[in-house]
């Protein structure tokens, strides 16, 4: 389907009460640990939306519409999250991260985005002109491959523990990894 | 990790409250679209593992208890969701789903399983010898296996909308599909 603002904007809202009902309290076996060495925890992941949700998604917005395409955004640090989870717990970063981002759909919402607006351009560091339409389903999206990503590092823990229902468990064969944004 | 009985409840006590945070009320673009011909959309996954629930996990379980390796199970019927959603809204069944989890983990948690319970072994139709322990931590990840489903058919829908960026977006080079289980 086309980009939609409301679509966007009701997927973005729901993010962190999900993630709060899969992962609070949960215990740590399923939470602190990865897929093996340099990979991310579920703790990370969550320190990663919130740094992304500082830095990018509507700081890149706001160069769109001040600069477009004659000033390119700042490139996403993708170890950036290493500042935010520090000292924290998961239930903090959890708190945080839909502090966040209520802050950010209401500065979205009171942008009152027109299509002419969603259509003006920006400049990625990597990939040249990219729209604010762009930029926004890609906020929605990289929302949807770190649940992905969650529900694969969780169900790595017992990736020997299912014996061999492993070959029937789609999870388990999952290959697609992200990058920065 | 070992399967940890404790840990897989925690896990699927919160599979129902993740899935209303994500799904309920959002818009039809999201939740009845599909990754194309013979897939399924979210809704569909919905109806699925309300299907699982009643004929799947608990069911297999008693015969683990009662039959052990005597008498095979019962092999699951991927296609047996079509009845579970005929009719339904999504709203209804998240509150299906949400019932039958409800009443399968009180029906679990009352077994007061021990560990020799766990390695009790039942015969799978296609696998042969599997334990109790096996079966449980299977439950959960087929949990996980579908949240990581969801998120992928969701995120399929907006694969043209984020432009370029797609190439950064794990869950859209995601291949990893589920089988019966």
């Amino acid at each position: 389907m086309e980009h939609n603002l409301q679509h966007t904007i009701s997927l973005l809202t729901r993010t962190p009460v999900t993630l709060n009902a899969l992962l609070r309290d949960l215990p740590e076996g399923w939470t602190l640990r990865n897929e093996g060495e340099s990979t991310w925890s579920a703790f990370d992941v969550v320190g990663h939306l919130i740094h992304a949700e500082r830095t990018d998604w509507m700081s890149r917005a706001r160069t769109v519409l001040q600069f477009g395409e004659t000033k390119a955004f700042e490139p996403f640090d993708r170890g950036g999250h290493a500042r935010e989870i520090q000292g924290k717990s998961l239930a903090q970063l959890l708190d945080e991260f839909s502090r966040l981002r209520s802050e950010n759909l209401g500065e979205l919402r009171a942008l009152n985005l027109r299509q002419e607006d969603l259509e003006r351009r920006g400049r990625h560091p990597a990939f040249g002109a990219v729209t604010l339409s762009e930029l926004l389903a890609t906020w929605a999206v990289h929302d949807l491959t770190h649940l992905h990503q969650i529900s694969r590092i969780m169900a790595y823990q017992y990736r020997e523990a299912v014996g061999p229902w492993s070959v029937y468990l789609g999870v388990l064969q999952c290959t697609g990894h992200s990058s920065s944004s």
